[in-house]
Formats: structure tokens, sequence, C-alpha cells
């Protein structure tokens, strides 16, 4: 998606081989215009699916998961990285191992939001390594329910993320693909490459 | 605002006289199209006072933040409730007590992204004790920004935190304030009510 590898080009920090920073548009301040113009391209990508719900993590993933409901006019769920103390015990819960923090945490999710007819599209900001999508897969697949593909803000395609879940079969779509991140200089997977996944 | 009303009134649930449960569509589970409502409401109401940017803290608060931003055509940015390790040490922190959870916590904004020429909007899903909305207003006042406002979606007027935030000079506006919480009942204040204010 052109509209936001420009942003990354513009406003994207590589702080080093392994970390990209966004913080100014989707990790800690938000640009709500592109967040629509993403929600609006997953739509795109996803349509005729049928897709009855979105599955996000907290945090980052909420706005853009909230721009696709939107789009797509279909409720967002997202996952809790640990158990409130108003939320009872009757959750899906799956282990994430965070490489960025360096600790394995659990989100959670409540039964009564993801039921076995639903159709649902897991969304997140960032795929590396492929952790948080393959926990929330396993929390539709604990609720019988089906997966409709995934869909993902940055993916680093130098980590093992995508290809462990496009193995699995998913339906990945990774809005921009990073080929390489170099201290000052981002690239990007040339969409030729792109075509022959 | 009636459309949060009849939702709370449908779905929310009161688990205690102090505990109200609207996890199906504000606090676990989405609701895109009420978020959409919201946000034009906040942008309604706020209107004229040249709002630069909307304030939140993760992780309920994006979602209606991320509305408000859309409405408004502004960037939001969410504080962070803890420190990640991509986020350099400049950062705006205040102590915010969650009585839910019983602990004191942090929350953290960039000063990058806070200038004082921003006419900030700050934007959170409940007000109890004020707590939050105190903290990220120290943030906003730390950066030497102007508060326009604050923006509740559901004010537990029962509560102190309408009352601290009102003394201290902000303009609270809440789509629904909740007068009085019993098992299985919730009861509003009454419009004629919050025209005294």
């Amino acid at each position: 998606m052109e509209q936001l590898k420009e942003k990354i080009r513009k406003e994207g920090i590589a702080l080093s081989d392994s970390v990209l920073k966004v913080d100014s548009f989707l990790n800690h301040q938000l640009d709500p215009e592109l967040m629509k113009a993403m929600g609006e391209e997953f739509s795109r990508y996803f349509a005729g699916s049928q897709i009855t719900k979105i599955l996000t993590v907290e945090a980052s993933g909420i706005a853009v998961a909230i721009a696709t409901g939107l789009a797509l006019s279909v409720p967002v769920v997202f996952a809790k990285k640990k158990k409130p103390l108003t939320m009872n015990q009757d959750v899906y819960v799956a282990d994430v191992f965070s490489f960025t923090k360096q600790e394995q945490n659990q989100v959670t999710v409540s039964k009564k939001f993801i039921n076995p007819e639903d159709r649902i599209l897991i969304v997140d900001d960032f795929l590396a390594h492929g952790e948080a999508a393959l926990g929330l897969a396993s929390i539709v697949e604990q609720a019988g329910a089906a997966i409709v593909g995934i869909g993902i803000v940055i993916e680093k395609a130098f980590q093992d993320g995508g290809k462990r879940l496009r193995t699995a079969g998913y339906d990945v779509y990774s809005l921009a693909r990073i080929e390489k991140l170099e201290a000052g200089k981002v690239t990007f997977v040339q969409e030729e490459l792109l075509l022959q996944d």
C-alpha cells in the first residue's frame, strides 16, 4: 500500500537492523486518516469473505482494527494482555512471547465474544515472529470459529513470522513488507517478489 | 447521548453498586458504528475550539479517540501505561492510581508528540475518580499546551471524578452520566440536573 510505505519512508526510524520505530503514526501517535485508508484496504482485499468479526490485541492493534471494523461493518474484539478484575473466568487463553520485551505473556478473549459461526479476520500492527497472530489464531480455533485471513500493517519479512503463518495455511495480507532494515534506511520487498509468494 | 444510553440499558451489566460492565461494546468487544457516532458527538460539542490533537490512554480509550480524531481531522496520541524498550527517555510521566486494579501506575507520553502550541482534547472511556484524566491533564500541562476539554464516554456521576475535574476548571463533556448502579439496574442522571452543572 503506497500511502503507508510513503509514511514509513518519511517518518519511520530504523533504530537497528531489526527495530523499526513508527511511533509518529502507528504505535504512540496515530494518524486517523491513514487508519481509515488501511481499514478500507483490508476491507477491499478480504471483500466477499463474509467476515463477521475482527480480532486484534491491545493496544496498538485497536486503531487499525476499528477502522477495518468500520469499513466492513462488523464488531471488533481486542484480546487483553492481562486479565482485569472485572473479567470473569470464562475466557480463551493463548501464550504469546514478546521478543521486544523478552517476556512471556498471555492473551485472553472472553468466550462470549467468539462463536463457532464466526468468520474472523485477525488484524495487527506488526508481524515479526508471528507470536501474537498465532496466539490470536489459537483463540479462534479454540472457539471453533473460522479464520478468514490475517491483515498486518507492517511485516518484517526478514523475520520468520510471515513464513510461519503462510506455512500454516493462513491468507496473510501485509500492507507493507520490509525486506531489510539498516541504520536510517528501510528497504521494502519488491512487488514482483510479493507476487511470487 | 441517547444512542449510547440505549446501548448501556440493553447491554450494560451492573455487577455491583460501583462496577458497570460494558465489555460488549466499549472495553473488550467494540462497536465501530457507535464509536463513529460518539466521535462525531465530541466533534460537535467541541467544534470551534481549534483542537490540534486528541490525547487518550491505552487501551480502551483508543477506539473512541480514533473516531474523534477522524471526525476532527487531527492526530491522536495515546499515553502508555508502561514504558516499552523501544521508547526513549524523553517522556512526560504522570502517576495514575487504578481503583479497579488497586495499583499505582504511571502513564507516559513522548515529549515530541505534545508541543506548547497544541490545543488538546482529552478523551477517555470511563470517568470514576478522575485519576486517568488528571494524569493526562498533568502531562498536557507539563508540555505547556492548552487543554480544550475532556470528553468522556461514561461518567459515574456518583463518584468524585467529575467534580474534581470540573472544580479544576475543565470543560468536561460526558456522553452518558450514571447517577446510580444497583444490581441489574442503571439509573442515568436526569438531563435537567445535567443542565444545572
